[in-house]
């Protein structure tokens, strides 16, 4: 087809969030989640990468790897979580997976170039996502603070108690990320069923939890 | 490869200059540039624009396919034109066309929904550009107005005075356009040759133009 356009990898994303499940719906809003890009051979060429360090914020563009559909199984209306799940939207109005295209468009915080890594903050990709296109972050261009934004208004608040006890065997940083992604609510949208266990991949293991009048318990972490 | 991914056009971007030339670098800094998005079968069905008119401002991804050169030809570093041509940043930095994915990203007014199309303004796309992906701009996600961007800190301010004499056949909704855009100097950086003549095709015809002692005179406009 006229246009078609075949993208490879230019870098991969490795993070703490091995699953969809567990990473915050939009990442700068945990900025206390790190990860790395790990370019692809020849792409982190100290020469590429010149400048880089005047910007405190990027764009990726990258792809809804775990995508189970196959491309093209696009859905024209999809019922976003924060609509509780019942009210279809257009895809065009939405940040979805599933689109013709699945690709994603994530703002991250630069937060160092180590050697020919970048360490950046607030990602909401699952580790081993491929990324595609890295571009500046510039604010005349990009930032329109008053832009009107539908029913994706406002950013989503923090709104569970997150206990996670001393025995679980989860050092300081790993508690204080988890803290803060854990209270924006992980769960599906409106799901609430006390007795339900949840678990999603951090780091290598298991985080367990379950959630019970506005509190969120992490009862393990195992691998 | 693994990860490849072939996308196909969503649709095609309509709107009034015909080439790269003449395109202010960043649309956004002429709103009045006023184009159409026009979506190829079957996205613009209506239920995949449903929820849209919330939306004042998106993102899209698109082809710069009018690259001469061949995909993955990449260079490691560019000259941004900002900076006058003669200092190289790497690619990363940039928002240049040759990359290894040549993917543009650029924000633009929702000015309308007319049908299965949009009515779009500010968008920095040549006509006939294809389009990928389209987002809703989200401002929690999307605007950092306190982002550091390097050496593209600030936007480019209008530099040139413009004088499209009464003779020229244009409208005065063309002539308010060309003077914003114009106003920006369209020329390749640092370029300052009196006696040269530009052109560039505009709605179906060729904007001609010079430029002496920071006044730009519109000197024809002809099929």
């Amino acid at each position: 087809m006229e246009h078609s356009l075949v993208l490879d990898p230019i870098a991969y994303y490795r993070g703490p969030f091995g699953s969809k499940f567990g990473i915050p719906r939009q990442g700068m809003l945990v900025p206390q989640v790190e990860g790395r890009i790990v370019f692809c051979e020849p792409y982190g060429a100290p020469e590429a990468l010149r400048g880089l360090e005047g910007f405190s914020h990027l764009w990726l563009i990258w792809g809804f790897s775990a995508n189970k559909k196959a491309k093209g199984e696009w859905q024209a209306t999809v019922r976003p979580p924060r609509l509780g799940g019942n009210t279809a939207m257009g895809v065009w109005a939405t940040r979805a997976p599933y689109r013709p295209n699945p690709l994603g468009l994530s703002c991250v915080q630069l937060s160092a170039i180590d050697g020919t890594e970048l360490v950046i903050r607030g990602a909401d990709l699952m580790d081993g996502t491929p990324i595609y296109d890295i571009k500046p972050y510039v604010p005349y261009a990009d930032s329109y603070p008053q832009a009107q934004s539908g029913f994706a208004a406002g950013a989503p608040q923090p709104r569970l108690q997150v206990v996670i006890p001393p025995q679980i065997p989860l050092n300081s940083r790993q508690r204080q990320v988890l803290e803060a992604v854990l209270s924006l609510d992980p769960r599906p949208a409106y799901q609430d069923t006390p007795e339900k266990n949840y678990a999603f991949p951090f780091e290598g293991a298991d985080v367990c939890f379950r959630v019970e009048d506005g509190i969120l318990i992490v009862t393990d972490y195992r691998k």
